[in-house]
């Protein structure tokens, strides 16, 4: 479940790496069940509402712009992460499975995170200088943990003497990490 | 669950494509369970059987050879797949996931077939002469029936009388097909 | 998962067939949820909304009928099925199991087909002639997939230049076919 | 899940009854997985060990002899079943379903009982003097739990001063229905 | 799955005891998905609607007052059970579990009953004469069927008949007992 | 999924608190399958072999010793936790929920983790000086990521390079983590 891509300038093209997953969707109870993005509802439901079945198109289960390079400037880390998962491919409602592409600047890494529900396959397409990497997950919504924001940077705080405590460190740099998360 | 690929000359770099899926893998009981291949032993049971987890090692997780193009020229479909599900990369067993790569010849095709325990999540690559796909499905062990040699090339044969009858064919075409395959 | 009835004729009696699952439903959160035909409503679930529990009575969970035989003479095939599912059977909603009634004139037979979410297990009462079977099915909606329709009769049409070359066929027979379906 | 099937004298034939379910099969791993009769091993595993591949047959698919009626003479509730769940149908290992044929006497009931694995749907083919209904189960091995032998006549006993007070029954009474069964 | 807690009097201060599984909650396909009470909406989903993710607060993953020992001499059986599921602490929907308070006065018992959605894992706090002991259910809505008062209170009631035939029973005592429920 | 009890001191007693869960066992297809140890195999299942059930006694439901206080003063956390998993209650395999006594030092902590297979519900007995609570777990094995020592501890070692990006620290303090633990 923690998984952490370093540096890629070493790695083979099209290697494989992958984390290990905990969960499984509950299973498609019809042929399809394509999300509706219910945004001005005040109910939800475990994973998604389903649009009318009659007004469904092949383009529901389409999307494109995968072949657009992800900014890895953005963030210290040097790499971006395009996750497609049901929120933007409504199609895959129930059906247990998302897709990612990754870019990474030279020296970029994905820092280490957890999906809760699902496991990440992920292929290396091509590396060296610039790398760009896809991933399945076996969750139509694999949910995302990255450790140092999460612990240092949830709002409200985790009580900096519970860190201080667990990871054995001076005060001083929690107060420091907390700033930066 | 009905899936084809066809002519992908016109197909868009990094499109989206994927079928429909009826099942999820029953959900892992330990972090991990690397499977074992037990061909020398009489019994099996759902799934695989795990590894001594003390002689798991990183390389159980890791697969390499995807850079490595199909040969689209050994059958009459102009197409390879090679399907990397948890015979081929033992990690997978009890994680719900496996990975393809599809390498297209041009005008060369994926017939219809049907995967009977998993989505299929696929991402076109590059297109317009020959072309190459890669794709998530969300099983260790998706299945696979090809629509075509199954109807018509099952052993034992179905009965062509069957076949006459559900496809609305002449007897000598059923016959036909059924050498085929 | 493939599966054809063929000639009842010299069936046994009560002998007993069945076609493999893939698949199970999501588990019950309550006693029972009867399901509601929401036909009015824009929205969807997987699965279905359930009827208001003070309002479920003893008939929710009854359906008669199935002592009418059907009728084998519609259809080229001489069989008729009478698939009681949850949309005919609303308190099978969330319980696992559908039922249904086959009926085959002499020489019908129930075309090759695929239940992507259920197995089936098949019970021939009666055979010779006229033929009677009951089957119950793992999912309250197990889904169908007629190969021979869905393949050449779906809408839009799968191009008959993938259907030529997966099938090994003449051009011509492919255009008969779809013209059949 | 609490189901008894009364005096059927009335019932009409082909009615249709059914208990709730709670539970489902873990999903298969594989096409099939027929069960082996491991009676001279020491170890288990949730469900059956397989039996080869190689030497699974068509035969490990089929069960006959459901024609035969079962004697109702047997007991003092003139009721017979015969249950055909995994371990005389070993084909069904990992699909999710069983079957039963019930034969009624006149006045025969089936007592109250409990499957705490799978919901029963329910067929009555005929009824008024003799009766037989067959029943589908949405389990391999749904379990069976009767509420009075159960209760009463469990092994070692249930203390029968909590069954006085449990049931609000005189010491006698339980005393003599700790006897009977 | 059948369970009765006898007379504490005897049992050792933080022993363990339990009863079995047969069912486990569909998987979250979100974080988290509090459940709101819909009581004036006339329809209802498999579990619960979720409310509006932004505006959880930790509150709703919270519940106080198990230190309140429960009223043993309101029923005849000199127990009570306070068990918290997601209809009393909302943040439950989708998770899985729940929890029970239970108290015993001296000679007091749970009587015999089933959770038929989930395994019960009990242990003993304190117990001689009054006695408490805190249980985890393994379903967020674990179901329960109490064996005397289903079968002899039920609502309808069951036909005497039946009950008679069923537990070897006086007619007489049946009626009794179904007075008495 | 990321939890940490913070300084007891203040907590009320038998307040309640717990973890989000991702995952659930897959269910039983027996009454039960209570696990052995098979240490001297090379060979394992996911979850546990079963023992045979004919030598399955009470006592392999049974598990004593949580009235003794857990020692809080070996690590620097001022915590202990005993946590009963399938490991050593092997009649919970297959059944999915295991439980935990967990005791505080005042000033002790749980430091921050995850479970990946399962939701914890936390019962707080007493607290003020020294504490202790109850935790029932949705898994008979929920698996634990303790975050410190998982991110800075593993064995071998996260290349600091890419624990100083992540966490945004001097390459100095990740050294020292590093060492820590």
């Amino acid at each position: 479940m923690m998984k952490g891509v370093p540096y890629l300038v070493a790695v083979a093209i099209l290697a494989l790496a992958f984390s290990l997953a905990s969960a499984y969707d509950p299973s498609p109870l019809q042929d399809f069940c394509v999300a509706i993005n219910n945004t001005d509802s005040a109910v939800f439901v475990n994973g998604k509402f389903c649009k009318d079945p009659i007004y469904v198109t092949a383009n529901d289960f389409f999307f494109s712009g995968l072949n657009i390079p992800g900014n890895t400037t953005v963030n210290k880390l040097g790499s971006s992460v395009n996750l497609v998962k049901v929120d933007k491919l409504l199609g895959l409602n129930t059906l247990g499975i998302s897709l990612a592409r990754l870019d990474f600047a030279p020296y970029g890494l994905n820092p280490p995170h957890i999906h809760p529900r699902g496991t990440e396959l992920l292929v290396v397409m091509e590396g060296q200088t610039n790398a760009v990497a896809f991933a399945g997950l076996s969750s139509q919504n694999p949910g995302l943990i990255t450790i140092a924001s999460t612990v240092f940077g949830s709002n409200p705080p985790i009580n900096p003497n519970v860190l201080t405590k667990a990871f054995q460190l001076d005060k001083n740099v929690v107060d420091y990490l907390q700033k930066q998360f």
